[in-house]
């Protein structure tokens, strides 16, 4: 563990998660303990990398406080990017850019924690350097809270978002239950094109609460006219009813069921349409349709993302393990690999790390298998259910200040 | 201790908090040590009662354990309503069915925890009583995280909603920021009438955060062109800018922000029109109207009442002792009051129970004293956010099983 290494640059990419930073805590005190002279960390992604945009990451991690403080931070402490590089062949400058600028702080150890389109950088990146007889390692450590990375049991964030989603999916249903009167609550969740945060909102059911009613997974072809069939059915049978729905979910003619509406396209700040209103839509289809029914629509939005505030234990525990599993497989020579998660057993759960190729993992969506949804096409089985379960057991306590949890920030 | 006394009955009513049953659980456990015959609870409130919808709560709350959950459950354990009583001199005939209700079940304390209606409610029954030569003594318990009761410091709900809403802002800060591009976030806040819930945004502020940019509170109208100009040129100095605004927001001509949508209408359970869309409306705007700026909504919406994941420990023990404190009152003869909370100094917080007048306190509204948001009509000043503080400070640990935190169910 003495032996003096090279120096190590890491870097966040892609949207964040509530445990983003528990990687880079992992990636960077491993790292410092297995002898890296300096560690680097670059602002936003490869694009600020392309700037120069790199601070000594011990001028701002300082103490062991710091480490834990990190591991508490929601959002990309580094700050990300969603930056897509070309193909080798197509513009070969602005890898010569990176590999200068790399060569320039004398990096040896390249990190990045991101999905799909940041394995897609490492699977690039380390092309370009064996193609180039550049020395240069590059690994990639897994997060999303969409769990739609392949071959990766799951991805580090996704149980801390699963574990939030449930949990508030839980306070939902009982707040809708307090007037007795009839209801349905609509609530939307994350998840583009794959329905594990959707899913994952079925955990809220267990012996104090009797979960969502139904679920609607971006996988399957949306049917407004089914469901509005099951509502009004369903309506009669109990007072307060609680769906959730992805926010991806499509109807049979291929456009999103929120762009149904007549509303203003909100476009993200990557030029993505935002894919908010499914919910909204939904819940005023069935204010205006179905007689005597009291809607709301709830958006969990970004919070799901960035809500540090309760987080899985075992996420967070992951996490780190992930970032410093990628710098062990890289001081020892590997290159151009992830780190994956393999899980040994359901229960008692056990999982260990491993390595594998980025060039069989970037630029592939992972989703729910059809078989863990049920037959008629509105909740997941008890076999995804045992799947998630695992991943949002325990907690990390928020270290409070004033009232309040405290977050490490880069300018501290 | 040990003296038996008669019946008691306990109900909540109006919009839940993250701590109402604690406030039941003061009643319950107070009543019973202090040598209450039976505690019943009301289903739904006056609105059960009248249905004789009555629980023994000794059939559900079984154990010190029940009761320690029961701080930790959020929404109404008994179920809520909304329903305001008609004068006693318009209808005679509802005020007979309540007391003879009452009567049959041998009640001589009646507890009712709830906000400005709620207190309305014990005016009037304690008024029938003396009226009409009734023994029962009625009390009201505060509790509204719309802190908007008269004559209390603050009310029991308001501290874990604050706490809540801080917390979450300091996330979805943080988020904001993750791409180092220009955007701009609107977060909207509970708060029809009163913006002790939006200026509680405030509290994010601190060493690690630098706060929400701007914060509009209902007291004062709101001037979307000036909003306009103030967003343009802020957005020209800082990149990620988060602006809280209160559902409540209104206009020059009176009409609510989010009225200047052409959605469709949202009512909800009780015939209020949702005031749902302030943040929307106003992103949108700003997408449209000023250029290279990307925008989200986000609508903090009923979680701010029901997330019992995060609470206050300080609001979840003054929840108790109000409800400990009315037992206390109504065993000792009064009647016609309700307990309200008296701050002896801010640092070190220091707060004691006292007694007032239901008359003096029902259907006034308490607002954000003019001389607390600041001069541009933008923020909440420095005296706001010492009154907010220690309401927000401690924590109640949730029991987790199997991942998510537990609650009390009725039906258990």
């Amino acid at each position: 563990m003495a032996t003096v290494m090279g120096n190590v640059i890491v870097g966040q990419s892609g949207g964040p998660t509530a445990v983003i930073n528990s990687s880079l805590a992992g990636v960077y005190k491993t790292a410092r303990d297995r002898g890296a002279k300096k560690v680097y960390g670059m602002l936003h992604g490869v694009q600020g990398l392309l700037q120069e945009k790199v601070v000594d990451l011990a001028d701002h991690i300082k103490s062991d406080l710091d480490i834990d403080l990190l591991k508490r931070t929601p959002s990309s402490y580094l700050g990300s990017c969603r930056f897509k590089l070309p193909e080798i062949k197509e513009d070969t400058e602005i890898y010569d850019r990176i590999f200068a600028i790399l060569d320039k702080y004398e990096i040896e150890y390249f990190f990045y924690i991101g999905g799909n389109d940041s394995m897609d950088t490492i699977k690039k990146l380390s092309d370009y350097a064996i193609l180039n007889g550049s020395k240069i390692r590059f690994m990639g450590v897994p997060k999303t809270i969409d769990n739609d990375l392949a071959v990766t049991d799951h991805t580090p964030g996704f149980g801390s978002a699963a574990k939030y989603i449930a949990s508030i999916t839980k306070e939902i249903i009982r707040d809708g239950l307090v007037y007795g009167n009839q209801s349905v609550t609509i609530i939307e969740i994350m998840g583009r094109n794959a329905g594990w945060l959707t899913g994952a909102a079925a955990l809220a059911k267990g012996e104090d609460c009797e979960g969502p009613d139904l679920l609607y997974l971006p996988e399957l072809t949306f049917d407004v006219d089914d469901f509005m069939k099951k509502i009004a059915a369903l309506h009669k049978e109990k007072p307060a009813l609680v769906i959730a729905v992805s926010e991806g979910l499509k109807v049979a003619d291929g456009r999103y069921v929120c762009e149904l509406t007549d509303n203003v396209d909100f476009v993200d700040a990557f030029g993505h349409k935002q894919l908010t209103g499914t919910a909204r839509y939904l819940a005023e289809k069935i204010s205006r349709e179905v007689p005597g029914c009291k809607t709301r629509a709830i958006e969990f939005n970004s919070l799901q993302r960035c809500a540090s505030h309760i987080v899985s234990r075992v996420d967070v525990t992951e996490a780190f393990q992930v970032g410093g599993a990628a710098v062990k497989a890289a001081f020892e020579g590997e290159t151009g690999k992830m780190i994956i998660l393999k899980r040994i057993s359901d229960d008692p759960y056990l999982c260990v790390t491993d390595l594998f190729d980025v060039h069989k993992i970037a630029n592939i969506e992972k989703k729910v298998p059809r078989e863990w949804i049920n037959e008629t096409g509105d909740y997941v089985t008890q076999e995804f259910i045992n799947y998630v379960r695992p991943l949002i057991q325990a907690e990390l306590t928020a270290m409070m200040v004033d009232g309040l949890p405290r977050h490490l920030r880069l300018e501290d």
